[in-house]
């Protein structure tokens, strides 16, 4: 069994409770360039990290790459569901499904498995329907479609799409080796949430994967070109790659084209910051997102990604309140002065 | 602001998955008995921490103590609705307001606010009904009624019953400083989820208020008495202090009348264990509740509390697996080394 690290991680985010710190997380932050020098860090940033679904991103270049996005006339809504984490909201819903009859294939073909939407008005009405979630409404049901499609337009058998010796999973870890600069047939390995492989990256690796998203001047052409439409697709269709009210969504959306942001479980935050030709990657030792989140925004803040009007729409991520049952305020979450000053 | 320690807490939790360790959690254990003495320990068993939900049967001493209880003609069900952070089921909701009513009271009168019930079936039957959740459903709402019927029995005002300066505040004050054997005028306070106040305790003092409600041989008459109903309630009902399938449910039905036990939210887990006349804290430092869930398992079962046949319905709480949505073994939360050996 691998541990990740042998360091004892910096405090990054504090939960304060009246007069009282009552809960804290503890993890690492690497700021790196696309030549994979280090910006910024705070913590082990040499530690091994499975990034989740903050390489959605990265494990949608071969859709582009084999030809297969443009052989089905997939337009920049299908490219940003293909690197969403969705909420299960009738817009992702439906623009997966029609995108799999538009390869010929349905609901039945994924092997995501099914999970209740994230967002709870979705989930209500599903509920007040008398319906079940389907596996469309899982939040990969994008990344799926994706993968589902590369084999059909490569003649490839869609079943068991999601297992290692698959054709669509050795492209995806192709690419995310090659993205990362790595050799990764050694690293650890274990399966995701949603089936496929997880492999595990040096954190610095992974920013430096999302800092290569962010700048691909060094990349060869055609991966240069498919980095390039992912991250435009992210930015058309923010809601697509998240929901309503969440904050890769909002942080997309007012921030503009100079951030992308996804996320990942088990405390994972990623950003390509094409403005900067930077990449960040975040994990909370815990895996608690709440903790992922806000060190990710204090870190877009202290790096300058938003301006004084934009700071004010992204307030409940730079300073999430705690608040009771009934609505009144019981304390914060706050960056500590190691990551302010990260 | 007060920090609640100064020590790094050991690694107690680790999330496996394929050859890796994801995340991991740190925190502390403290078991003590009812004079105080430190019977186990790892981590600083002198930090502060908010108890939250875990001293919820601490806080219902009042009820009894007041002659409420008696005057009211409450059974077990209504006190171990009073130590209750329950599901929100049916069984829960109905007896609150059935015990709300019998005191000349209804749910308008509670301050908790109202949350969705944490039992998946419930909240699909509200939602299906097209019912939004009342504060019946607050996995608070059986304490919030013990404590409007200690105001109804004193003839005291109802309305800020949660407010610090409340009596009925004042008496769970009173208790909570009785049992942890502490003056707690200048400790570090807030207020809790449902609206009522939280006043920090060192960890080693909430073990042993635990361990003086499982052998309250040294306490007074009426308290000694109090604290005893309580407990018989607890054990009497568990399914109404918890809900179903739930890990205080189930190991209380499995193990008898030897384990009591009460979470609490931000990584808190208490038991008072009368066979032992021990009382155990559990507090993870980041507030996760999944690794306060396995540290007490882990505990409980080092200290002998589970025969042979016991363990193995226990299996999904001593060792949880990780699974993929769509079912298939992906890896486990175990217990590090440490919390093996507390």
């Amino acid at each position: 069994m691998r541990a990740p690290s042998g360091e004892t991680s910096p405090v990054l985010v504090e939960v304060v409770r009246g007069d009282m710190v009552e809960s804290f997380h503890r993890g690492a932050v690497a700021v790196v360039d696309a030549v994979g020098k280090i910006e910024r860090r705070l913590g082990d940033v040499d530690r091994l990290v499975y990034a989740r679904s903050a390489l959605k991103p990265i494990q949608a270049l071969p859709l582009i790459e084999t030809g297969a996005a443009d052989g089905f006339g997939l337009g920049h809504e299908e490219l940003a569901l293909a690197c969403a984490s969705h909420s299960g909201e009738p817009m992702h819903v439906e623009k997966v499904a029609a995108w799999l009859a538009k390869v010929g294939l349905g609901e039945a073909d994924l092997e995501c498995g099914a999970h209740a939407p994230r967002d709870a008005a979705a989930n209500g009405a599903l509920l007040r329907a008398g319906r079940a979630p389907s596996q469309l409404h899982n939040n990969c049901s994008g990344k799926h479609a994706g993968f589902l499609t590369t084999a059909r337009w490569l003649r490839e058998p869609t079943r068991g799409y999601i297992e290692p010796d698959h054709p669509v999973q050795q492209r995806v870890a192709a690419a995310i080796g090659g993205m990362a600069g790595l050799d990764l047939s050694r690293a650890p390995r274990g399966r995701d949430g949603c089936g496929i492989p997880v492999i595990a990256l040096p954190l610095r690796a992974l920013a430096a994967a999302m800092a290569r998203l962010a700048d691909p001047s060094r990349l060869g052409e055609d991966r240069r070109a498919a980095a390039k439409r992912l991250l435009d697709a992210m930015a058309a269709a923010p809601l697509l790659v998240d929901g309503t009210g969440g904050m890769t969504a909002t942080v997309m959306t007012v921030a503009g084209t100079s951030v992308r942001l996804k996320p990942g479980a088990e405390g994972v935050f990623c950003a390509a910051l094409p403005t900067h030709g930077l990449g960040i990657a975040v994990k909370i030792d815990d895996g608690g997102a709440r903790a992922a989140s806000l060190a990710m925004a204090a870190a877009l803040d202290r790096l300058g990604c938003f301006s004084p009007e934009q700071r004010s729409p992204l307030a409940p991520f730079l300073a999430p309140p705690l608040k009771t049952v009934a609505g009144k305020e019981a304390g914060r979450l706050q960056p500590t002065a190691a990551l302010r000053s990260l």
